[in-house]
């Protein structure tokens, strides 16, 4: 049974689907000034129009569009200069007809005029007069309200990750606090007999926790809280009272294993042994990555990650984030457009039989081709993903890649 | 003079170089669990090698590789199974001619073995020996002293920003903590007597501080740490003082100014009337963002913005952002090689004469084509800034693009 259970891998896209269960965290208010990052928990309106008022799009002259109609530099018009428009003050000029009225950019429309005439195409007059050398249509250089936002319209849609330019938005609009979903809670747990802590000086046979650092770091990037909950030794029992323990205050439960086989076994004993678990996942068809677990415990997600550090980061980039990401409330409407660029194999890669395979690569620029370098190697290496600047997918069922094709370079961040 | 210089517009790549004046933060330590995101500020050696001993890269037993050569299921070996080699400690046993040790992934190789055959292709029987499937070469499934890191390598370069496996790696080696730039400090100043806080109830022709808080939030993503110092009003000496109050707890100024001519007047008087200032560019051939101020003050670099937040967003992208990656310490050896993706534009585009345009675009996917839809307007407006994934650039001399070209896209974050 157990060894029926081991051939039945999951893909990357059955796992990625599996996150649908899992409900994004609870709705929180913070400041505007906190709120870039955080993702919106329900669609925004605007409160109110903006601009509130008619403003100018240039400095220029507040006029009387049909006044100016027919003029050139041969002929002229000229208008009556009534005053200038003050920055940050209702105008307490008016604009008749055949007048005219200094008016700065992004001051108020004085009453009376309908467009504004550029500082480029006039020129005031010894008598107290402005000549006209081009004619201007009826708004023209003029911000109506609402123009940039109409009062009630949704400006930002649930899901969304906030911007700074979306701060700007909110600010403008007077917006001083916004609804997010809390930070995903992300508890970090290292096993392994032979792990030691980054202090701890290892004897033979024993490493240091990696994989506590290269986990808060990534949860880090993805927008969640981590906290680091140390070394559990290899057994059942101690591994369940740790992961029960985590539970009540982690949204998600990161629990890095050992490599082995036998240490994988304890593991899924251990989530076996928690109350309301359940296995989703157990080995997933990416390499690295086979002996990922994805398990519910109490409604909440467990990743389970391979022991070595290289392997560990790349399920976490290929399948951690994504799930922090929908924990974080997230939602797929909203498009992530960057974190891949296309490239040239710089050699002929093979697949692996029946798992996706991702290939640690170094991006290489020479004239307008941009290589990318495979760097090979055990998943047992980290200096050949510290040296990479992606990952390349050789999906189920490719064979394998040749020299020169065009290949999509997930990128990681940095 | 003034018309003169005004007209002296510097281009994106001469403001660019410009930076290069500016020396990088100086360094200081911190521990590896916060180095997320900074950058270092000198070459970091390998202090010891990795791993420090021999380890199985796969689940299987430690062998001598020449006890193994001929073997096949037709017509295995035999070797006499020793023992176990458990995780975490240095191996009691030893691997004699003829004779095989249970070792796991990660596992120390005992003495006498010099290969790993994989857990695959052997089989223990009941007579307490280990049938032997497949020859293993010396070496085989083993991961050697220094395969991963060599000691005293250079492995993260100064000016490289830390990702998280980097970090991992560190943790490997120990090292605890990591020698870095200081984030950056930038006093962020609003100006224009049109702008109230957030707090306030704009009146007419009043609008709210937009531009703080996008100003805040770039800063923040670009790994500075923003003080906001609130709204000043359009007076040059009490802006000259409201810089000078600034300036010792900052490594960088970023004001922003009104958009009219008068406002940028009385910043670019409020900046002469520093001691030991030097304006480096008054306006730049950039649409939008020309009023751009680039200033030095006590050998710290000001950064006079447009008033329109959506010209103050798109500058601080374009020029903001590279200045405080230099005043970070990043260095241009480091390449950044996401924040772009290609597309074809959907419609036809007029550049600006005279100017490097700015285009804002949305991104869209129609089968396999990834379109790049203009979003014109105003660089009043700052919805459409909202509204779009990134930036195309129409680079001086360019008089417009057609629909279909491909154009590269500067992505916003996020």
């Amino acid at each position: 049974m157990a060894a029926l259970e081991f051939f039945r891998l999951k893909t990357r896209d059955e796992v990625l689907a599996l996150f649908a269960r899992f409900a994004p965290t609870a709705a929180e208010t913070v400041p505007l000034a906190e709120a870039w990052g955080r993702v919106l928990a329900r669609d925004l309106a605007a409160p109110e129009s903006l601009p509130a008022f008619p403003r100018a799009g240039m400095d220029g002259y507040a006029v009387r569009a049909q006044d100016t109609f027919g003029a050139s530099p041969g002929l002229p018009q000229y208008l009556e200069l009534v005053g200038e428009v003050a920055m940050g003050e209702a105008p307490t000029l008016e604009v008749g007809p055949g007048q005219a009225a200094r008016l700065p950019t992004g001051g108020m429309l004085p009453a009376g005029a309908d467009a504004v005439l550029m500082v480029e195409y006039a020129a005031e007059l010894p008598d107290g007069t402005v000549e006209v050398r081009r004619p201007v249509a009826p708004g023209e250089n003029v911000v109506q309200p609402g123009e940039d936002v109409r009062a009630g319209e949704v400006l930002l849609p649930a899901g969304r990750r906030l911007r700074p330019q979306d701060l700007g938005l909110l600010a403008a609009l007077g917006v001083t606090e916004v609804p997010v979903h809390r930070r995903p809670r992300v508890a970090v747990l290292s096993s392994g007999n032979e792990i030691v802590p980054l202090s701890a000086s290892p004897g033979p046979g024993q490493v240091r926790d990696a994989n506590a650092y290269l986990t808060l770091a990534q949860v880090e990037e993805a927008g969640g809280v981590a906290a680091y909950r140390g070394i559990i030794p290899d057994d059942p029992a101690a591994m369940a009272e740790a992961l029960s323990e985590a539970l009540p205050e982690a949204d998600l439960l990161l629990i890095s294993g050992g490599s082995s086989v036998g240490t994988r076994d304890l593991t899924l004993m251990a989530i076996r042994a928690l109350p309301g678990a359940e296995i989703l996942a157990h080995g997933v068809a990416i390499r690295p990555g086979k002996p990922t677990i994805l398990a519910v415990v109490e409604g909440k997600p467990l990743l389970g990650l391979p022991g070595h550090p290289a392997s560990a980061a790349i399920v976490l980039k290929v399948l951690g984030q994504p799930l922090l990401a929908r924990l974080s409330g997230v939602q797929e409407s909203t498009p992530a457009w960057g974190g891949r660029v296309t490239a040239r194999l710089s050699r002929n890669l093979a697949g692996a039989t029946g798992r996706e395979d991702f290939i640690r690569v170094r991006l290489r620029r020479e004239g307008e081709t941009l290589w990318a370098d495979p760097l090979l190697g055990s998943s047992a290496l980290l200096s050949p993903l510290v040296k990479s600047d992606g990952l390349v997918s050789l999906p189920l069922g490719v064979e394998g890649l040749f020299r020169g094709e065009l290949v999509t370079v997930e990128l990681f961040s940095g």
